[in-house]
């Protein structure tokens, strides 16, 4: 079998998510897929490293596929760009060596979180980001990100169905950022559970508007108990920035 | 009567352009109008500097208008940008003396054309930007730039429809940059004739594709004959970028 990495830009806006759901759903995997099982006239099956949510946009998702027949790299990356639709992108492809799992190899995961902090919407962005009318204490913000770095059993920031699996995630960095009337918040970690980025990204603009004191962050790591989250920030504002093998 | 200039940004996508046709259609001044009108419970008449066009967007156009009742700027400004579509802001409001004129007193105007020049297409600006597939020769397109500058009859490059005005406006400055998949055209001029700036972006696409040469411009201004300009730009590339007063 063959082996191909793809590198796959997309605005989530309009999709379900990334993960298709049996036949039917506007997926991305989806799409991926229908254009794919034409061009090699074989079924194939997509297995990307992150299930971003609906809405949930990505810069550079990362997928692998694999198929009985030899492509030029040059081939498929034309042939998808053609018969995908306009919103989703194929940066790159690469033969990788049959063992390469997009999901099992990936060693880190960054995701950017896009805030637009200014009384008026952005009328170019409402779509690709958070709109936050007041305004956001920043250094409160960084000093409360702080928190979540290291390795913690995050069970009180995800909605993850599963009770049978590990709900500890390492978090190598956060960092928050103000950028042209923008607040970013970066998220580097080794795995995120279902919906934890945006609960993060969520409680960090808790504390920006005085909502939530800095402080009690590890508390309520250390409570595992989702009730004490109930903030999520807008899938729009959510993007999976990069992915490390 | 008291007279408040407003700079205002908007997504032009899902509208027929800047001016108000009768009562119907979709428009910026429309929108404008209406929710000045509620606000001073006068009929609102709202001058703008540029008729943009629809699905061309503005980072900072200029309007003014008058009423007789006065009002606190950060008022204005709250009000409109409460009630109005949020693909329309309001960036600034500021009370002006009652000559003030959006239109006729603009000194000049800046539009920007933005083009996603890479063979795939940009997920996140495709309604913002023009996709052109094929490799851009920006060396050419800079060189042939340089020919539109000066005061020059615009009627090769208009769609304008009276024949009594003047058809003369001059041009300060046409600039071509690279930037992170972008070509971007900055264009400045103390006006400009209906669909101008995009048949200058259009026939500047056309040096960068090859499919015209540079030195020809110089003549098809001379020739004043519109059936010499032929491609004229999608409109949801073009941005009125500033207005000088």
């Amino acid at each position: 079998m063959y082996n191909y990495k793809l590198v796959i830009q997309y605005d989530g806006s309009r999709y379900r998510g990334w993960q298709r759901l049996g036949n039917t759903g506007n997926t991305i995997q989806g799409k991926l897929e229908n254009v794919l099982s034409e061009m090699t006239g074989e079924p194939i099956e997509v297995t990307g490293c992150s299930r971003t949510d609906a809405g949930v946009h990505a810069l550079a998702q990362v997928a692998n596929f694999k198929t009985g027949k030899r492509y030029e790299e040059s081939h498929i990356k034309e042939y998808l760009n053609r018969y995908l639709p306009k919103d989703i992108s194929i940066l790159d492809v690469e033969s990788v060596p049959e063992r390469f799992h997009a999901r099992y190899n990936a060693k880190y995961k960054t995701y950017l979180y896009k805030i637009w902090n200014r009384e008026y919407s952005n009328p170019f962005m409402r779509k690709y980001s958070m709109h936050v009318e007041n305004k956001l204490d920043v250094d409160k913000m960084k000093e409360a990100s702080q928190y979540f770095i290291g390795e913690h059993d995050f069970t009180a920031f995800s909605n993850a169905k599963s009770k049978k699996k590990s709900m500890v995630r390492m978090i190598y960095s956060v960092t928050v950022d103000q950028e042209d009337g923008f607040v970013l918040i970066r998220m580097v970690g080794n795995g995120f559970l279902y919906n934890m980025a945006r609960k993060i990204a969520g409680t960090l603009i808790e504390v920006g508007l005085g909502k939530l004191d800095a402080g009690t962050i590890p508390d309520i790591i250390n409570s595992r108990d989702r009730s004490r989250v109930s903030f999520i920030a807008d899938a729009c504002g959510l993007y999976l920035e990069k992915i490390a093998y």
